[in-house]
């Protein structure tokens, strides 16, 4: 078995990755049986995917401190409304 | 101090949502520093949010298996294109 030659991310190979089986959201309506956001688009947005901004479902940035803080990678989705 | 008066989710009382340091990806990109999506959005699409998805960064519907083993509540993002 050759393992594939992988640049550790933030020091963590692939295998070390712990397979977590943790809840992501720990802030946002916890009260809801799920939080499905349904928003129309006009020109670009950009959507917040760690959980944690305090505009949500819009992002504010706050995946660079959860990021910091747990070695992560993740980041947000930015959606253009294609124009005719 | 009087308590909100909450539901507790999935038995999970506000106070007993224990704050995760854990990462929320551990599949998508592991490799890449911050893993930030540009999409054009024609019509409508239902974005992932829970990180587990096989067609990330569309939602397939893995949230539900994710819930139901961590007690979590995320669900996708729905985004329809402003019609002129």
């Amino acid at each position: 078995f050759a393992p594939r030659a992988t640049r550790p991310s933030a020091g963590l190979a692939h295998s070390r990755v712990r397979m977590q089986a943790e809840r992501i959201n720990t802030q946002i309506d916890l009260d809801s049986p799920k939080v499905v956001n349904m928003l129309e688009l006009e020109g670009k947005a950009v959507y917040c995917r760690c959980w944690k901004s305090a505009t949500f479902p819009l992002c504010n940035g706050a995946h660079a401190k959860h990021n910091e803080a747990t070695g992560d990678n993740v980041g947000p989705l930015i959606v253009t409304a294609k124009k005719d």
